[in-house]
Formats: structure tokens, sequence, C-alpha cells
């Protein structure tokens, strides 16, 4: 069902999620990572859930990157059924803003560690970009892509500062 | 390996959760009503945690308590597996002071709902009431006995108001 | 004043609830079940809320929900008179986000259960089917009604996932 | 049941509470205002709390002020069945610190106004205090013991003061 | 600078904070009770506030209602340079929703009572009928007024509930 | 009443803050900063605390810290009655925890500045800190001690390290 | 790169956050004091930050304001490599309200004081003018221009009362 | 200055946190992991936190933990300067009970991810489980010994459970 040369799984709770959970896909585009986009859920469907772990892990996955929001246990779920590396992005999907999904994510017991980053799109681009991470561990062509990234982003707030001291001079 | 007359099954994640869950095993008695206590965590021992659940459905089981703290999934967990009631009692095992538990237990999404009771002792014990309360609606003799608890239960609030009466009418 | 053959009482305080607890109705609509849905105040109109709950539990309700947002008391109000089961809906109603409503409802004292759903629109869709996993205790058919929509909920996750895996498709 | 000369009623929700509502007596006890004490559940004992509060309109009490913690509702249960003012202590009965009761307590629909103050000891004083300012707006010599109270109070902080002046001095 | 006949004093901390606090203004035109609704600030502008006290005092005011949002200091100060009654209204002027000035407005410390009502419009509603139940414990007028107000209300509720009965009929 | 050679008034709203407030004192000791340290209540005591602030200003100081816990006023009505700098050490004195003195002293009106520093222990060391740092951009001597003392707590880092290496040395 | 004779260095994180720091600018521009505002990222640009700082002590800059929001670090950063007082103004940026950026930034551990505002647009204002009050204790114009600056805003207060009696007096 | 053929470099913020910190030491023996446990600040020794990043990159670590409580930067700092993964424990250092360090190092802004454990003990402890699940990804010796480790744990939650079956048995 999964692409063979699968490299990194993001699995979300939702299709909702996606406008999120995109910002992850783009990044993984960005460095042309091999990766699939899944909505599935850890409540309403995970039997099929767990069914695409296995897969990702048959199929040679590094991380799964998962995205859910309200009492988001899809990572944690995740986790307790494998071994790799899970990311998790807390989604602000009720008026609790994103509260519920981070510490239903974050408060794992010990034993099944599940790596949260913030919540909602921020939290989407630093899971792909620490997936990125793990796999330049083994990978120094990633580890080079990924200076090139930081530095071009630490460019681009000079480039924003400059903007500002152009609109600050032309104020005067 | 579970009884064959079982009405509850409650779970717990964890031993240490023991202390305040038998709050609720001790309702149960109080009532007469077959029961099990296990222990089995979500993430831990997911596959074992799911043969309790089919196995407690085929032992004719009608409702389900889970009791967990942190990141607290195991209620949610049981439910995306099960069509019996499940009855959460969130725990306070972290210094967020349950309200982890809570938010992660409480704030499922539609679809899939868990039955969430107050952080804690009083939950447990509440958890077990609300069992009875789910059997008395098709056993007319467990519904006298909540009537009956309950009585009582209003006489005890009588009674301590008595003794306060009287210490202050001693101070005086 | 409520039907005769009446399985569930819906009560919400005030009529601007109505636009969230619908969604509790419809799934009652769906499912074939006699409820009645009233707006009726814990703090305005308390003695006509105790009606309600009496003429309910005569006519032969099996459980009954309360939504109500604020210092949400009236499902904690319902279960001090009433020995039937009480499924609560903490509604968003204030400039706290429905955290007062959750605390307020969830939080309830031992002896007195209320089984506290999600804050809002999906809390009270949980709600109507936590009320029918509990008509489903002792009648088989709706268990199969149960076990039919969630099938179908399951279904629903493929569906969206697939829509997705086309949109990615095209995108390429 | 109740004094026949009641000026204030004081309710708490279980005889735990005694403990932190004697505070408010006892400022009461200075002030030589009849009042009495009861402990009376808004979920145990709802009939009798009504009762409580019939009798103590009916023999002239002049405002309730009601402890609870939890999912505190016997404040606002008792401000829905009077129209005397109700001065509610949220009481510390929880992991949750007393944030519970606070809200449940605080967040009063418009219509049935219920004057919240600090969690615990300081809100059970403040309490009798607001109380008393309550029946000094009818009764001058109140209002000249209320003066009295807060010039010593006044005195006492800067007695604590010269306390503090003089270790500091020593120290030096 | 105020009127002589004063009963009740609004202040409100900012302009801004107007469109909540006449809902306080609204109740007290429809009991008939003089009032004046000043701006006039804790930190900006202390000292007027304390003259503005201070003439409602001498003019013969009975309770004091503040609004304001933020730090919310406005009532606490009034409470400690008045003994009468100081009824708070937490307003939502912040990212934070009201939070703050909720609990820098209720947490007063022992001895400076403020009665706190809930953040926002229902707040400022409950305010005036709060000041209206004070002035009603020495004034049998205002207290028939009170019960024909919450008959009215109550009556309000049902009205609301017809008109959902209806409109659920036409829908079947 | 205060010394004529004033540089820094310290106010805390109770004696029983002197535990956590003597942590500003011992520093300001430390650096030879004339200092006085007094209890007075923006709220038990607002005449006296208003003259120990025009003295201040009187005597040459050149900033105010202000602890206090609970709705913590004192901070803010200093600061409405001041232009010196205002630094605030918000303190745990409710269950709580802070977080209502934190959200009191910080979130201050535009116009009327707190600087706020951590709850407790911690924000009373780093308030005499920050008053030295606002004296230092005026007074060299004070600056050079600065730069010292920040030396001295870098090396007291790297002891620490080194006594951990030798622990876990030692354990190997 | 930064101007020679620079009063006052303010950093923000992101170029997103000039609409909120703005504020602080025109206060600085009000009072005719020479400033830089730089877009400079304690995370993305961190060698810059730290160039941004040196450069501004080297240039004689008296006072540091940092605006950031999410995990707020940047205050804190530029404290650890400063003995300038540094102002931090919490932003809300992320679904959280910016309570992630307060705790973020005001509980700073003991020896590395951040003097934290209100979050957001305040917060910005009130930056600049505790950076003004800490000028003016060396410099007595500064010192004359705070006075009056408080004075208009007090009459600003007094002309929005007036507003507001007349709005009052002709809807009668 | 560090061990040559290091894996994992483990910094904690203030000695104080070893006791929680430990529990990742013990676990990265269990596995033989070289790693180094290094007490340094991000703000009171920012270059020599640098310093050992920098080695730790030079000699071979594929990933950091970092530990810390209060405005916790030390994950975000370090996080800001290298490209290997960077694990987060925030611990329970201050009154808010880890809200603070959680807050403070979960919502990393878009671009300098950080991946955030759970607040103390378990979250040390999942750091190390975590940091070995990366290794694992390039390691299928560790891999093994992670899958032993998991069931392993496993086993431990049915033995507690079977403990808990003979209690229970030997109860009754």
């Amino acid at each position: 069902m999964l692409k063979n040369d699968l490299e990194i799984l993001i699995l979300m709770g939702s299709d909702s999620d996606w406008e999120i959970m995109q910002a992850a896909c783009r990044l993984l585009d960005e460095f042309n990572i091999t990766y699939e986009a899944r909505v599935s859920s850890a409540h309403r469907t995970p039997e099929r859930t767990l069914e695409l772990v296995r897969e990702a892990e048959k199929n040679g996955a590094k991380a799964i990157i998962a995205g859910a929001g309200a009492a988001a246990h899809l990572a944690g779920v995740v986790a307790g059924h494998s071994l790799l590396p899970v990311i998790a992005v807390p989604l602000n999907a009720t008026s609790l803003q994103g509260l519920d999904a981070l510490l239903a994510t974050v408060q794992m017991p010990a034993g099944i560690p599940v790596a949260c980053m913030a919540i909602g799109k921020a939290g989407a681009a630093n899971a792909a970009l620490f997936a990125l991470q793990i796999l330049a561990t083994a990978n120094s062509a990633i580890a080079r892509q990924l200076a090139d990234y930081r530095r071009a982003m630490g460019d681009g707030v000079e480039t924003k500062d400059q903007r500002l001291q152009e609109k600050l001079n032309t104020a005067t």
C-alpha cells in the first residue's frame, strides 16, 4: 500500500489536519525525501493505523510524523506499536486552543517516548526538519542540505531586517 | 483469563494507580457486582489491553472502567476498540496535577465517546457508581440498591452536620 | 408534558445552546430513538428542571443528557436529583473557552457521578453515542446499529484518505 | 431548625470544609453577629439545602455564605432559589488547587449573581467581612465596628513592619 | 461632582469598558436606581478615583461597582479605601481572555473583601443585580421588584423552550 | 522615616513575604547599596504605602522593588503614584501557586509600566540585580561589580560541573 | 552598524512582531530618544543577535528592549550576554495567546534578570516608558517629560469620562 | 574536554537537575552508549555551553539531550547553534510545576526544532530512549536492544498485574 522506498510516514487523524500538516510535506519535498502522508485515526481506524505503521517499518521508514488535535492519542498509540522515532504535532482543533492536544501528546509515561513539537504549523514544519536531522545523523548529504537551509533562513532574517530599516529610514 | 460472568472490567495503566482505583472496586464489592481489576497499559502492553477488552465483551461485561494518568490514552484506546460504555478516571500522576490526564481523557473527538469522571479518588468512586447506574437501567434490584446508597449518603451528611452543631454548641 | 415512551431526555441551560446540542438530537434521530430536547436552567428555572427530570424518570427515560456553559451546574444538579445516568456536555459560552464549564462539570464530588464529554459539538455528538451505548447494553438491535455506525465512520476516514492521495498524486 | 434572629447563614458542602470556613465564623463572633454554620450539600442533600435556605429567609437572614470545593455548585444552587445576597468561598479540595471551584463559582450566568471571594481561608474571612459590609449599609453600629476593625488591621501591618525593622537593625 | 442622592457608583478603568459595563447601567435604570457611571483608572488617575469614592460615600452610596481588565486593580484599590461593599467585574481586555483580570480581582487577601462577578457582560449584569440584592436587604420594594424580575426571567426561559418545541415539531 | 541616602526602597505586602524578599536584601548588602525593606500593604495601609514612596523619592531612591502575593496590587499601585522604575516580585502565597500574583502584576495596562520578575525567590534575587543594573547605567563602579558577580556565577556553574564529573567518574 | 549615540536598542525576533513593537518606537520618538529597532532572532541568527548587543553596548546604549513570541528566548539570551537592563515584551504569536511567551520570558532563573512587561501592545508601550524611567534616573529632563506625559494621560482619562457623561446625559 | 567517541551529550542547566536527569544516564549505561553529562547554563555560561556543543559535534555525537527548568532556554539555544537532533526535558523547578519549562521548551518557532519530552523523570528516561531510537535508525544492534527492552517492559506490566491479582485473591 505504501511506497517501497519510504523514508518518512506522515499520519494525521483527520483530513481537516491537512491544511496544517502540509507544512511538513512541503519541507520534505524541498529536501527530496520520499514520504507518504495518510489520514488515519487512532480511534476511528485503529487497525488501519497499525497496518500503515507496520508497512512503513517494513518499507524502510526511518521516522513517523503524527499530527492530531483534541485528546491527541495518535502519536502515543503509534509509539506504543513501533520502535521508530515518532515525532508529534499537537493541533489546535478545539476551543482549548491546542492545550489539550499538547498535554495529551507531550506527557507520555516513561518507556514510550514521543518527540513533541510546537502546536500547529510551526510544529508541522519543525517535525519535518527534525525528521531530516534524524536522517542526517547517517547521511551527510542531508546534513549539508540542512546546513544550507539554516544559512538561508538566517539570511532571510537579515533581509527582513533590512526591509524594516528601509521602512524606518523612509519614514524619517 | 477473565471470569465468565464478568459485569465490569476495570483497567489501570500502572500498578501505582491501584491506590486510587480500589475506590471503584470497594463500591462494586459493596453492591455484589462481579468485576475484574487488571493492570494493563495502552502503550506498554497494547495487545494485551485489547485482548482483555475482547474477552470482557465475550464474557458479558456491560461497561469498562479505565484509570490512567499523564498523557492518559487508556480509555480512548479502549473506546476505539469496543462499543461498551467506557468510563474514564483521569489520575494525578505528574507535576501537572492531573490536568494533563483530564484533557487527554475528556477531549475525545466526535464518534468515540468516553465518559470522563473527576480526577482521582472521587472520580474512581463515581466511575463505579456510574457503571452501577448503567447496570440499573436494566436491573431494578441494582436501582433499588442505588437508591438506598444515596439515601444513606444523604443521612451521612446530616450526621456530620449534627456533629458540627454539637461541636459549635460545646464551644459556646 | 413529556412523551410517554421517552428514552432520552436532553436538557440545555439556554436556547443559545441549541446550535451545539442539536448534534446530539441528529444522532438520536438517525438511530430512531425517542427523545425530548428542552431548554431549562439549573439557576433560572430550577423547579421546572426538576419536574422535567421526574417526569422523564416516570415516562421511562434511561439516560439524561445535559448541556450547559459558564459555571455549568445543570448536569450536577440533575444528577443530585436522579439515579439515571447523566451525560454532560460542557459548552464554550464565555471568554474562558469552555474551561470553566469543563471544570464545573467534570469535577463532581464522590457520590454523585456525571459522565463528562468533550467541550462543544464533539461532546454533544458523543453524548448521544454514549447514551446509545447505554441503551445497547440491554438492546442488541441498538448494539448492531452502533457497530454499523462505527464501521461507516471508519470507512469515511478511508475515503477521506483516498481523496488526499488523489490530491497529492495530481499535485505531483 | 435555625435560630429565629438569624442574620447570616453559613453553608458548607462537606464537614471537611469546616477547617477553612470557621475563619468566617470567628469574624462573625468577633462582631457579635447571629449566624448558623451548617453542613449541607448541593448534590447529596439538595432538598435539605433548600429547606435551610427557606428557613433562613423566613428567620430574617440578610445574606448567605456558601463554601464548597471541586465542581462547587452550592452557592449557585442557593442563589437560584433565593434573592438574598449569596457570598461564595471556593475551596481547594482537589488536585486542581481550587481552580475548579473558582471557575464553577465565579462564572455564573447573567441573572443569578453570586459574590465570589478568594479561594480558601482568605476568602472565608472576606466572606464574613463582606456580609458585615452588607449589614452595615443599614446599620451604622456595624459600620463603626468595621471602621475600627480596619484601623486595627492597618495598625497590625505597622507593628509587623516595626518588628522587621528591629530584626534588620539587630542584624547589622 | 456626583449626584446627591446616589445609591450606586459604577467605576470603569477605561472608556473602552463602557460597552460591557452598560449592561449594569441598563439594569439599574430598569429598577429606577440612582447611580453614576464614571471612567477613572486605579493607575492613571488614582487620586481622582479616590475622590469619586469619597464623594460617593458622602452622598449616600450603598455599594460601588468596579469594572476593569488586564491587571485589574480598580476594585481592590477602591476596597482598600472604602467600607462600602465593592462589587467587581473582571473584563476580557487582553489576549489572556480575562483570566488575568479574574485572578487580579478575585484573589484579594484577607481583610479587604471584593465581591467578584463573572468575566464580561454576564458579570456586569450580575453586578447590578447583586447591588440591588444588597439594597433590598433594607428596602422591601426593591425586594419585590427583584422577585418580579426573577419570575419574568424564568418565564423567559419557558418561552424559549416553547419556541424550540415549535421548531422541533415543525421539523418533523 | 526613611534613610536620607536611600538608593532602593523594598516594599512587601506582608511580613510573611520576608522569607522570600530577603534574597533581594542580601544581594544589595553584598553590593553595599543603601536600601530600606518595609512591610506595607496596598490594601491594608494604602496611605502609608504612598508616604513611603513619596519619602523614598525625596530621599533620592532610584528604584522601588515591590513583592506581593495573591491579587498582587502593590507594584501597580506604587507605579501609579511614582515615576521611579518599579520592579515587582510576584509571590506564591495562595493555592494557585503564584499564577494569580504573576498575572495581577505583569499585565499592567499601557502607560504605567511595572518590571515583573519571576515568581518567588529567583524573582527576589533578580529584582535586586535588575535594580543594580539600573544604578549601573550611571555608575561604572556598580557596573564593574556586576561584571565580577556574573563572572563568579559562571565560575560557580563550572565548579558544580566539575563536582558532577568527579561523582560520575567515581561511580564508574 | 548601529548609530553611535544609541540610547536604546530594540530587538524583535521576527518582522511580524513589528506591528506590535512599533508602539515602543513611537513613544521613544515622542521623547526624542535615539534608538534602533532591529529584527534578529535568538534561534535563527544567534551570532548576529549578539553582535548587535555588543555593538549597542559599545555605542552607549543604556537599555535593550526585546520582543518575541512563542518559546520567547530572545530577552533571556540577550540578558545572558549583557549587563544592560533588558526589558522584555512577550508577544501573542501562537494559539496559546501569549501565555507561552509570558512564561518563557518572566520565569528567568536567579542571576540573569529580565524585566517582563505585559503581553502585546500594552507591553510594548510600557517597555519604552520603562526604558525612559531608567534613563530618567540620571537625566532630569527626561524625568520632567515623563511627568508631563503622565499628567496628560490622566487628563485623557478625564476627557473620556466627560464624553461618557455627555453621552449618558443625552441619552436621558 | 569531551570524550572522543561520544555518542550522546547530556546538558543540564543546574546541578540541582541531576537528580532527574540521571534517569537518562542510567538508561544509556544500560545500553552501553558513550555519553557525557555536563552542567552548563544557557544564561550563566552561554559561551561554555556552545563550546560543549561544538566539541560534541566534532567528537561524533549523534544527539544532544538538554534538561532545564523555569524559563527553560537551554534546548532552544543549543538547537539554534547545532544541526544535531536536540531532545529536551522540561523540569519542574518552580511553583508553576513545570508548565513554564514545558511551554518555554515545546513552543519553538518554525525552523529550529526541539523534540520535547514529558516534564521531569519520565521525560528524562524517554529522552534517552528517544536518543537510542535515533541511533537505532542506523544501528541494528541498538534496534534489537530496544526491542528487548520494550518486551521486558511489557513483561514487567504483566508481572505487576499478576501481583495485583494475587493480592485481590488473597483479600477475598
